[in-house]
């Protein structure tokens, strides 16, 4: 969100409300619309603007346009002991994500890990959101996605795979679980926004123009660079082939956008696992282990201007608190959008 | 290996034959010391001459020392469907990797997916070696470990974490599996020693010296720096958490180092796992929408000097393919080292 304009903050719980209500009157059963709302509000508390609120008209559109299926026939089928195959209908990515999250964790109760895959899904969110389901119920959790093409293969000129994030939770003794949810690129797109908004230019190692150079304004980029160089690659390729071709969907370059044709499904594949922690230790013992570990990340000696080292998703929670007690904060331009959307359903943006 | 030292190529099976002679005279199993030997000669074939036979040394002295267990008593217990324990007992960490590895993908026919946790075990080498095992049985594997402290945590200027490398490959139609092997750092040590032995300078991005600034000379590093910052950082704390944790062995700081001290055993922790893409895929499907992804990659323009974009483990397929016609090239001061080895034990060295 960019920082000239005025921002107003909003109750968690009544931006939640108004989401679940334009899902609502959009076509969503009330169970649909109740996960797909507390999902995108969730990206928020967490400072995770990107994959929040901001979706909701794109959703909307796609709903509208035909592209998702409002009341998707989600269906399970359990492969094999610790495989599920989860069709989600062309709906929303989160509610099958979710569901297919809790169906996972029930099998890795049994198993000792389990994954599921899931096929004719559309944009899912964050990662996290269901990695930190996983890690509630004590698993370490993961989830990943393809999206289409906009990242370079180590040593290629054109976008091939996507920014294909890779998620996992591990749970801990604390208020929250230890979560990363990083793209497989050096950034996620949401930085290069962010950096045009706010006419910034951009370090050369992010992304590339059209030519195949570094790109150092935001207008110029063609496509974003692995992270790492050939692990961001040889990762992303992991998450295409997990999501897009365990599910049978195909890899990022036959995944539709978001935004560019709300008439047809994003087609898009996920992939999410849990590996269960009383199957390998003592929940307890491995949480107070967990914990000792956090102590000694602690307590070691950090850089100039940094307090103390910081968990992976510790950021996000201190965030969520915040934003839990003081409300979230909505740009002009994102509170206008919602609020045309609201009208359009007759539904009032508090 | 240092370029001004004349080199030997030895033929891979001489070469691991001597190897497996040492073990041999060193106590191992003759099981045991075919896959130590077949594991050490298959890093320097994949040219990972840094996990090759240069290791021979410190195994023995380990084994000699009362660090390593010649003769391992190694135990697999399946707590369930999905997940297996297995204790090392102190012996070599290929060899009970080996063996958790097969395990692993035979329990993953069974239910889908399975994972083991390997304890009281030591170095294991390359996660390479046991990723492309689950690949030739259809799977897609995985295999991480951690590793003594080296590597700072994101904003930290102590090391914590290992260099805690992260492996998988995923079967295709070609002659070789694609697989990434990759420490969680931006480099791995090896490369540090490498610019240390040909007397060059570091990008300011690898490492940090005692102050915990940017260590530009080699022998100015005190410790590595996390791959892509909070991406690595959390990546490595993952291998961590599922090698030393779900193991119970502790993390990175309570490894030790395979040099340090011959008498008592590393304490070292993996993880390995294995998806059957039978449990989610017809399989020739699978390895078809591969072979079509391979294609794409190829097809794409590369950066200036670059023939042509390279799969993840393609080039340590290629150097296979030499090495194994021309033979492997060893330089003249492990050669030596080797040659003593063999004079200890009385076993000639090819």
């Amino acid at each position: 969100m960019s920082k000239q304009h005025e921002e107003v903050q909003l109750p968690a719980e009544d931006l939640e409300q108004f989401v679940f209500e334009v899902f609502s009157e959009g076509g969503l059963p009330d169970d649909h619309a109740r996960i797909a709302s507390n999902a995108l509000v969730t990206a928020n508390l967490r400072g995770v603007d990107s994959h929040g609120v901001v979706r909701l008209e794109p959703y909307i559109e796609n709903i509208e346009g035909g592209g998702f299926n409002p009341d998707p026939d989600i269906t399970i089928d359990r492969s094999g002991p610790s495989s599920l195959h989860v069709d989600a209908d062309d709906g929303l990515g989160q509610v099958a994500t979710d569901a297919a999250m809790e169906a996972t964790v029930e099998a890795a109760a049994e198993t000792g890990a389990a994954f599921a895959s899931i096929r004719n899904s559309n944009h899912f969110g964050t990662a996290a959101y269901y990695t930190q389901k996983a890690a509630r119920a004590d698993c370490i959790g993961f989830a990943m996605t393809n999206v289409g093409p906009n990242v370079v293969p180590f040593g290629g000129l054109d976008p091939f795979f996507g920014t294909n994030p890779l998620g996992f939770s591990i749970p801990t003794q604390r208020s929250f679980p230890i979560t990363l949810d990083m793209a497989t690129s050096v950034v996620a797109k949401g930085k290069i926004h962010v950096a045009e908004e706010e006419g910034d230019s951009i370090p050369d190692d992010w992304a590339i123009d059209e030519s195949g150079q570094p790109a150092t304004e935001p207008e110029d980029v063609e496509a974003l660079r692995p992270v790492g160089g050939p692990k961001g690659y040889g990762l992303g390729l992991l998450v295409d082939v997990c999501s897009g071709l365990l599910s049978g969907m195909g890899t990022s370059p036959e995944v539709d956008s978001l935004y560019d044709d709300y008439t047809s499904p994003q087609r898009v594949g996920h992939f999410v696992g849990a590996i269960d922690i009383s199957a390998f230790r003592d929940v307890p013992a491995f949480k107070s282990d967990i914990d000792q570990m956090i102590e000694g990340l602690k307590e070691i000696r950090t850089s100039d201007g940094i307090e103390e080292v910081k968990l992976p998703g510790e950021i996000e929670a201190e965030t969520r608190e915040k934003r839990s007690a003081e409300g979230i904060p909505i740009g002009s331009g994102v509170y206008d959008t919602l609020g045309d959307l609201g009208e359009r359903y007759g539904v009032e943006l508090p």
